[in-house]
């Protein structure tokens, strides 16, 4: 088949159709019900490829943590996971979206969907649609965390966070914007997620670094950081291939509607200026660990390619394709520099969630206002300071709660001999090396 | 973006057609023939999905075996899936769907797909995305057998059972309800294959490993239970994950029509529902296992989600989300309590297949009346019985056939050694570890 | 539900209208709105499937290599996609598609989207999803020569080499056909790019390999073959499953059109027969590796999955189910003779990319003719003689330049101790046997 694309496609009616603009006045070119067909269909397309980025998040985790806590990171996920939708059904949905109205929070209880056999038109998509594309975003939020807070938090009180974070904080701070309240009538623009997601994910997972300390061993008292390299890099980089798979989901699909060439068009510039920033983030921090460090490092690359997708998410469609690869490239550079500031400032981040999430998440925000000219820097600075603030006392309100109750850490001995081993009594690869014996 | 959702997508022609009732009278809402592009390709974004399925239950199997049998877990499985494609296409689909009228099992012959270019309407979709749609599904059920049976099971005879599998018992049993047989005709319901697909492979495993045996050294004599942990959980997760993916086509493309703003809402139903389900499933797997053993077991959280996902399949549709997690979440607790069960009567189930395909099959069958008046307790138990007499008694006289003839078990030096290295040639990870020499 | 399938998913009104001609008359079945909708999405979906591919390359190049090079084989994976992305904007698009004219290449410069809120109908489909769609072909084409020269090749030069190829060698050698140029005008046939996509990555990996020589150590002085097993099967296996799965997309969406029954028709003959070819492969090669070896090989059973599905790809839609089985099973006795043959020449083909790409583009290529009258044999072989002869030529002198300048092969110790510790400083599996310090 020749690729020249003519119009041969379209059938011949369809041509006459294009020809007869009377014809056209008296017919809608799409009828509301196909609309609502396509709007639906892409909170489902959408929704299927976030809930893809679980395993992703799973995947990358599970390759960056050493293999005596492989077994629990790959629990905490998809636990995570199933949390966040109880909650978000629970209180989650309706404390985000339901009677905000310029607000601070929506309202408390269940969700409901639509009844079996649901014609409602003016909705114009489905609800259950709705509430399963918002749902697998939550679970994203709750995966930044699980990773930062490897190899030392205890399970259950991780799980209660997920609870508190995915039924209550995630939620709030969403309904400011997306729910159509203060931060939203302040004029704030955050298409797809850099802040509301990525960085509320970031701050609790800060907070919670903060409180929780660092790996025994990590850092020396001499200022020594001592390397704790990854179980297998294959798997963080198939995590990473999912995530970069799943954000086409995740930023495509936040256009919240596909019924109109107008709108399908956008979802089409904003896949491929999503692809544009994560290639530019590879392509950075590949060039920058070379020149920097005479080796490339496979982590950095991936957290690169991480950096460059969150960076693009606050505004994945006004972008010129060149100012995608720039936005993306100044994330993956953010990454290769923060994750060494970071272990100066002895913050144990276990897979590089705070560099890749928080501050690519806020950079990606502040940028904003470059091509899109209905958002100012100054508003966006200050959606991200109010997230950022709120997100970072609730969060650590929760884990000294737990701190105080049930504890959050796991004792030493417990930590040197791996999760796995204490918590699951199931380890990773039984029958590999001397995995859980080592440090 | 304000995710508060309102008309402004629709365009302003639309919305003006929806104002003017009159005109909508004269113009189908949605024509027949985008109808039938929406079923189809319903058909074929279900049916990739499903199809990942495949990759799901290696991924799962190759992480719940040992390292010294991994490489035949992934062979059995890429070739059971093309066993299937290429029976369901020589006879499973005419078996299954062509003139069964009623009666118990439909006509001989390979089936034909549209022509080229094909333009047949009143079909309301293309016959070769509704067999691949169909197709993928039997691949299903052979998974779930080579779960069960592996780490001691020769190659040649499984591979021989499957064609007969894919090729006569699952379409014959089929027929009976989705064929439009007599099952059907006494109201038995099964939306998308809790009993046709999942307890079919259960019965059909559960056969194999009553006549193979269980594997050398499971049993003691004293009846203690020898715990053989698996090789990889990450990979074992990674195919829970992919598993849970895949069954939004699994169930949503059950559905089997999208050209509706009512099915398109009915889809969007299922999907909530069927994560609701394999979230309640995990949640009861993982509080379960920390009751009764005082750690979580991370196989029982993965075979959780998995019994859920199996539960709500009968019928996806109906519950209300309460309903759709407390189904998942029984279906969880039945895989911890079963699993255990089949230890004490010495049936060997390698990967815990049979209580995640047939026991959560069977509890997801016999609950459907709770939310669908249109079940009956009674017909529903004749439907997992007629399955279970028909399909056990088809496979043990195949199993038996097998034995008697070529045989089925592998010697045990052989079993000891590992069948990579018996019947492959190539070890899984020859690098890692002393796989191969450990039992 | 059953699934007989009847009309009655089609609305009553939808029924009224295809009893009404008259009105038919009128108002064309799909409008072109939304034909561009379902054109746009198809290259959506299909694209999003086909950069899965680029996981599903590394996943099966992670498991082929051993566990010294992994690393490396990742980060080449991920770096590749990433400059496919960026060249393909720079100057790919423009020379494949824009202004070739029965010529041997288009214009110079990068590529424009449509632009924000883009409503121009008259092109059939969005121009960026266009572009995404065909950007991810590049990448696939570059995948191939990395799995070839996998394990000995230096990062930058390879790098520089991809530059090249996925910016200039691949796109002129595509403009020919695709782009409409003197291939297209000559009649020659390559539905979805046996040659265009697979031979083009197979010949450029063939000159690499002759060029780079083999491994150390990989052939004996007495003519002695060296087996060097691949650290991972289940990679190895899950990376052709993604494959697989994103062939439905390769194959699929090259249909390049779905607004019309036709249309979505033939894609899902295409996505039958592309399955049934990738099981007709898999079936060949574990029947004849049993035969000719006694036992089967894992490797060969993916290789002939693969080969399969390249065969199939340059017609996937005309064959009947049988010729698909059959164009399929001789790609994978293809594979089981080729891979031998290939050591004996002492060209080392890490993954066997090469057979599969390579001779099995050409085998596919050539038997077009048998199902699609328009294509004759003389044509067939003329345009895999022209691309072969074209990217030999230009790949190798790229090749020699590189080997001339920066030297493309690390030194013997380097390549001895593996590239992961030589060139990335991060290994794959620290804590698993002794991989790095093994042949």
């Amino acid at each position: 088949m020749k690729r020249i694309y003519t119009l041969s496609s379209l059938s011949v009616a369809a041509l006459a159709a294009m020809a007869a603009p009377a014809l056209a006045q008296e017919t809608p070119p799409v009828s509301p019900e196909t609309q609502y067909i396509f709007n639906t269909l892409l909170f489902l397309i959408g929704g299927f490829l976030v809930m893809w980025m679980a395993a992703g998040f799973a995947m990358l985790e599970a390759g960056l943590v050493r293999s005596k806590n492989v077994s629990m990171q790959c629990l905490k996920n998809i636990s995570l996971y199933s949390i966040a939708g109880l909650m978000f059904w629970v209180t989650g949905y309706n404390l985000m979206y339901t009677g905000v109205d310029g607000g601070f929070m929506g309202s408390f209880g269940p969700y409901s969907f639509d009844p079996v056999g649901g014609d409602a038109l003016d909705t114009g998509y489905s609800t259950a649609s709705d509430w399963f594309f918002q749902m697998v975003f939550v679970a994203t939020a709750a995966s930044i965390v699980s990773g930062t807070l490897a190899e030392r938090i205890k399970l259950w009180p991780f799980l209660a966070f997920v609870v508190v974070l995915t039924g209550f904080i995630y939620p709030i701070a969403g309904s400011w914007q997306w729910g159509g309240g203060w931060l939203s009538e302040a004029g704030f623009s955050d298409f797809a997620g850099s802040t509301l997601v990525h960085s509320v994910g970031g701050w609790a997972a800060l907070a919670g670094a903060l409180i929780l300390g660092a790996r025994k061993g990590k850092y020396g008292a001499d200022g020594q950081v001592h390397v704790m390299p990854g179980s297998s890099m294959p798997l963080a980089t198939l995590g990473t291939f999912i995530l970069w798979l799943g954000w086409f989901g995740f930023n495509g699909a936040s256009q919240l509607a596909m019924g109109t060439i107008s709108d399908v068009t956008d979802i089409s510039r904003i896949f491929a200026n999503t692809n544009m920033a994560a290639a530019g983030g590879v392509i950075v921090a590949v060039v920058l660990t070379q020149i920097l460090y005479k080796k490339v490092d496979v982590t950095m690359a991936l957290n690169g390619a991480l950096a460059g997708l969150v960076s693009i998410t606050a505004e994945p469609l006004a972008p010129s394709v060149l100012q995608s690869i720039i936005i993306g490239g100044v994330g993956g550079a953010l990454v290769v520099f923060t994750v060494p500031l970071l272990d100066k400032l002895k913050i144990d981040d276990v897979v590089g969630a705070i560099p890749v999430h928080l501050i690519a998440g806020i950079w990606g925000t502040l940028i904003v206002p470059l091509s899109n000219t209905d958002a100012s820097y100054a508003t966006q600075a200050l959606g991200v300071a109010a997230y950022g603030v709120f997100t970072v006392i609730a969060s650590a309100a929760v884990w000294f709660a737990l701190k105080a109750t049930i504890g959050i850490r796991v004792g030493e001995e417990e930590e040197a001999m791996g999760l796995d081993k204490v918590e699951i009594g199931v380890e990773a690869y039984p029958e590999f090396g001397q995995g859980s014996q080592r440090l």
